[in-house]
């Protein structure tokens, strides 16, 4: 199948988070089409194995193939870790560009002016013990060192909206603490939910010359780069959004809101595999 | 199928969570072999769809009845809450009594002598929003008056092994401030996890009064009742503990001894429905 201009641009994770790298999108590709799948029945992925996440991830590529989406985008840090380059496989035939929010988060943190050659990261348990960030940051400079703490309270923290309160905060001191004298040029954020500390994450690190990795901006960032590349960007004024997930939790409207900064009016339930 | 009190008793959870009623039934039912089951693929139920919770809730009986037990307590709050009914009619035609921990801990709170008639309950969004332990308690006796508050962080802060921080202080007081005023006669711990947070509660609601109902220990005193009224206690001197899991997060074995407080040598891992 050629690919259309006029089709949309595929987005999934596990769950809300993802609607960071929507919001990025809408902002640098205004007039595309969106089709946003979220996982809310499986929602988290960052505890569950390989193995699991690697099956979720296969059946959300297949739903999204089916939408005839013309680019497919990871917005789930814990799904690139763990599929990103089988995903690339599963739809390489059909033509399909498949972007992953850690090689793209990766890149934007080599590009920063690098002092100390440090970088850091901070994600989900899976995100962090899968080491996947290292490998795309070492992949491409060996000489760079990175170093990572997983921060599992900091989803259920944004997702009660205490993003701001101290409590954020001294959550952040301690995760954080190994940072302090470490002189990193970088920390990326390696989960969808973290830009919502950026402030708190700054404030806490006391690194004026830090600076803070969105993998949300990065992802968007490249998928206008593949999309003008190929000549397929999408030149209405403003384009679609649609918005799918597996279940439907009580919090889904609120925490959109809280994420994309509008509400999302239309949801449309789905079962898995389809 | 005639009982046979040789059988198992079969205990589930969402998680891993219930391991602390498999913990109160080791005690107070020493001789008795248990099967658990953890879905630990699907968890948290807290945040999903009732429908959802049902569909896998049927799911683990059916395994459970597979494995010929001849008793099942759901350890979930989430699970009772949506469930408890349900799966006491699908497994009522083998004769397979089935106690959820929510009619239990309603129970032992009308228990408690009430000085002012009220109760409270804490746990999480989907068991605070069906207004479960509510209906219990209101079924039985008209004139208590019941305060509940969901408390989604605390299941991610203790299973960071935090829940004697500072953080958790603070979370709690932001969490039971509705109750410092409420002259409450006990509290129900709506939530497998929260146990853990049993002192800091006690030290933040600052009530010498205040009785806190273990709804894990609720369910493992009615179920010696029922297996006693029903001449089905195996009267071996220790029972054996058969684990099952979904999934294998990474933190497994870590958590178990959080909850047992002994490690959990063998768990086997199963993908429902079976």
């Amino acid at each position: 199948m050629k690919p259309d201009n006029k089709a949309a641009i595929g987005i999934f994770d596990s769950g809300i988070g993802g609607l960071t790298v929507v919001k990025s999108v809408m902002k640098m590709l205004p007039g595309e089409d969106i089709i946003y799948f979220g996982d809310t029945a499986r929602v988290p992925y960052g505890i569950k194995s390989v193995e699991t996440i690697r099956e979720y991830a296969f059946q959300i590529t297949d739903f999204l193939v089916k939408k005839q989406v013309k680019m497919i985008l990871i917005a789930c840090n814990t799904v690139a870790a763990a599929a990103e380059s089988l995903l690339v496989d599963r739809v390489a035939k059909k033509n399909i560009p498949v972007l992953g929010v850690i090689d793209a988060g990766a890149k934007a943190a080599l590009e920063v002016p690098s002092n100390h050659k440090r970088i850091g990261v901070i994600g989900t348990l899976a995100t962090v013990g899968s080491g996947a960030y290292e490998k795309a940051i070492q992949e491409k400079n060996q000489d760079i060192s990175v170093f990572s703490k997983a921060c599992p309270l900091l989803v259920p923290i944004a997702e009660e909206g205490w993003a701001d309160t101290d409590i954020a905060r001294q959550t952040l001191e301690i995760y954080l603490e190994s940072f302090q004298d470490k002189e990193l040029d970088a920390l990326i954020l390696g989960c969808t939910h973290y830009p919502l500390f950026r402030q708190q994450i700054l404030s806490v690190l006391k690194n004026p010359s830090l600076e803070i990795v969105d993998s949300a901006d990065s992802i968007a960032l490249k998928a206008k780069e593949v999309l003008t590349e190929k000549k397929l960007i999408n030149t209405q004024e403003k384009g679609s959004f649609s918005c799918y997930v597996s279940d439907k939790p009580q919090r889904f409207q609120h925490l959109a809101e809280l994420f994309l900064g509008e509400a999302v009016r239309r949801v449309e339930v789905i079962s898995l595999p389809v």
